[in-house]
């Protein structure tokens, strides 16, 4: 007996039938949106995510020399593949593009609760487009497919902050080195997960001297409640400019309808370096699923980092299978029922597969899921497996029955039963029921 | 700029909306015969495919140790990890079991006309039934899919053999040495590929003479127009059952409604080793697409050699991405279109967002596709744009029409345009196309 690897999950059909449901719900509220299915490799060259994050990302990834002498890995993440498709046909794609997709990827991190090593994400993007609407699109995308899983503002809330409101603040400190923006971010974005003096201390290797740390950080909090507090504290243009990026951002959100879901929160960053803009990340309100459920932001420099033309772009990736997303569906109770749901089970008594066959075509060609016996079992054991999968209504078709040109209707959920002319059965009716017949 | 690898394929919007299509066919048609979605690892133990295959295998795989110091394997096939899953849950499912899924899989193989690196498959299999039933519903769900898609018996054919014939008759031989099945069989899977001497001297190696080998052909070909050829040679009660099995499915392919797609093909025999009874390969009739449009059959031993217990199993596996099907559909020219579509459009002329937004929602709601502007663009931009995305209808905001409490829409087919109360739009029309306001 074979055992699966650690950190990587079989789903079974109850258990799939749910995540069925809530891909479709994250891909067609994407879909609504105008965004594009495309496909993607598993595999890219590992220099790709060296360059992008240095040598230390080798570590997380699932990396390997192939048969060709290849360096590669598997994917971990959409964004660097995405931004070398777009880099690739620059010229004949018409912008704004917006794409979609639903994959797996694959990190080597400790698996703990709601973390694995193979995990799916839809990622939800727009290339082009560097206006306020771009930004409080997706945002509208993030909230719109929350709320169509039955979701409220008592539910969730969307974290948006703004990465040049960060930096700016940063290089406004007078130290003597220049800040390390890139590490600052990193230790705002690691806040929440460590102890105070472990962050001011990230913040002092960044750069900053204690008490500008302290300032910073409280700053960070003031702007949270009022951006107006930062505006008088700063003289940096890019920081005023950030701000009011941000307000047209917000602005946005209000005539796209999901202004409530959102709050400024200056001290959410994202842990990716390639972000360059408005970033937010999406928490439960309750606090009971304490990691992020998703996030995502602009990243303006990253087509052009990889050798295309200067192309904004925003985006946001919801993990949909072995993630977090699925833990605050389960905590609001609209996690959906994990059972597989079946139409019609047309059961044989006798001699009598022509009929039933015939029967189960039928019935199927109207779009019914529809299974009959394939394994030669008596009338209860097929009964009990019609009943394992859930039928709705049972055809048996007996031989007495058939004597009499007839098959009997049975409906499983309150046990009544009648009888139907074969011939006509079933017609064509397009999802035929009990209720049909009487 | 970064490429992408060999023999893997970035799949943009028009072609993954035909592959969509394409997709959404053969899994709608599993889950009406009542096949259960799954979903399943990128990557298993290596040791997995070796012990079913034999170490040459690993040459074909992207077999890598992963930082834990595990040997393992992206999956070339479900096979071997669906007999994995139901070994670990043979107690708590019950029979028969029908799953399918649709995934990427991966070999490091010759990149060729229809055959990549990566390629997606959707799996179809039943498990826990030895029944004739079995083997003809996998046949029947095989024709049905492909009928599904616009096809008829001029387009293709199921060629069907069983492995028992073909192993019954090569143990019949006088021959010095036992002859090696495994390997003639792997000889006759080679029979159309290769030239008629390497094919006799591959039947040799495995231990028959080449007068032997020459008989053996002989009655393969014989068998194919009629099999009481075969049992009146043969006195191997391992033959005359395997030709009654076989005639069994075939009768049952008669009630099922599909019996007209299939032909009895003993020189068909498939690849892998771990089959066991009814075999099958799908082909073009008109022989324009010459490799195997898909395969499969039974392989009743395999979940006992992972250490379950003894539990049948019949399945096939339709390549639907970088694969054989496609060449099929579009030699037979029901090709899915290779375009997006989209309902609205809305477009936005001077300071009308609110009105825009609030109508572009409403669309949305009622499940329609539907773009608006978020790049801030001109009127003949945005028209450019809606005509690049097959829009249907555009919907124009426009300040002046808003003084008059209207907004315009125009049938992008016909070019036909009028005007609608703005209040009223799109009201509670669950699709509303302009016919609805003239």
């Amino acid at each position: 007996m074979y055992d699966g690897l650690k950190g990587f999950r079989d789903i079974y059909p109850a258990e799939m039938a749910a995540y069925r449901a809530v891909i479709d719900t994250v891909e067609d509220t994407a879909r609504r949106y105008g965004f594009r299915e495309i496909a993607t490799p598993a595999m890219e060259r590992t220099q790709m995510y060296v360059d992008k994050s240095g040598e230390e990302i080798v570590e997380e990834l699932y990396a390997f020399e192939d048969k060709g002498g290849r360096e590669v890995s598997l994917t971990p993440e959409l964004t660097p593949t995405v931004a070398r498709m777009v880099v690739a046909k620059q010229q004949e794609l018409s912008k704004p593009i917006k794409w979609f997709s639903t994959r797996p990827f694959w990190r080597y991190e400790q698996v703990q609760q709601g973390r694995f090593r193979e995990f799916y994400q839809t990622n939800v993007d727009i290339f082009g487009s560097s206006e306020p609407e771009a930004d409080a699109e997706i945002l509208a995308y993030g909230a719109d497919m929350l709320t169509n899983f039955g979701l409220d503002g008592d539910d969730f809330e969307l974290r948006v902050s703004h990465r040049d409101i960060l930096g700016g603040l940063l290089r406004e400190f007078d130290t003597d080195e220049p800040v390390d923006v890139r590490n600052a971010i990193r230790a705002v974005d690691k806040r929440a997960k460590v102890e105070e003096n472990e962050y001011l201390d990230l913040l002092y290797e960044a750069g900053l001297s204690y008490d500008q740390a302290r300032e910073f950080d409280d700053l960070l909090l003031a702007g949270d409640d009022d951006l107006d507090e930062l505006t008088a504290w700063s003289d940096s243009e890019q920081v005023h400019d950030a701000v009011a990026n941000l307000q047209n951002v917000l602005a946005a959100t209000e005539d796209f309808g999901v202004r409530e879901f959102c709050e400024v929160s200056l001290t959410t960053a994202r842990g990716f370096d390639y972000y360059t803009g408005v970033v937010f990340e999406c928490f439960d309100s309750t606090g009971e699923v304490s990691r992020a459920v998703f996030g995502g932001g602009r990243y303006d420099d990253l087509i052009e980092d990889f050798g295309g033309q200067p192309t904004p772009a925003v985006g946001v990736a919801p993990g949909v299978v072995n993630s977090t997303l699925p833990l605050l569906l389960q905590r609001a109770g609209v996690w959906p029922d994990e059972a597989v749901s079946t139409d019609y089970y047309v059961l044989q008594v006798g001699d009598t597969r022509p009929v039933a066959a015939r029967v189960a075509r039928d019935l199927r060609e109207s779009g019914n899921v529809v299974e009959t016996d394939v394994s030669g079992r008596s009338f209860g054991a097929q009964m009990n497996y019609a009943d394992s999968i859930n039928a709705e209504t049972v055809v048996i078709v007996g031989e007495q029955d058939l004597e009499n040109d007839e098959v009997t209707v049975k409906d499983m959920a309150s046990g009544d039963q009648t009888t139907a002319p074969v011939d006509d059965f079933p017609g064509d009716r397009a999802h035929p029921t009990l209720a049909d017949f009487e």
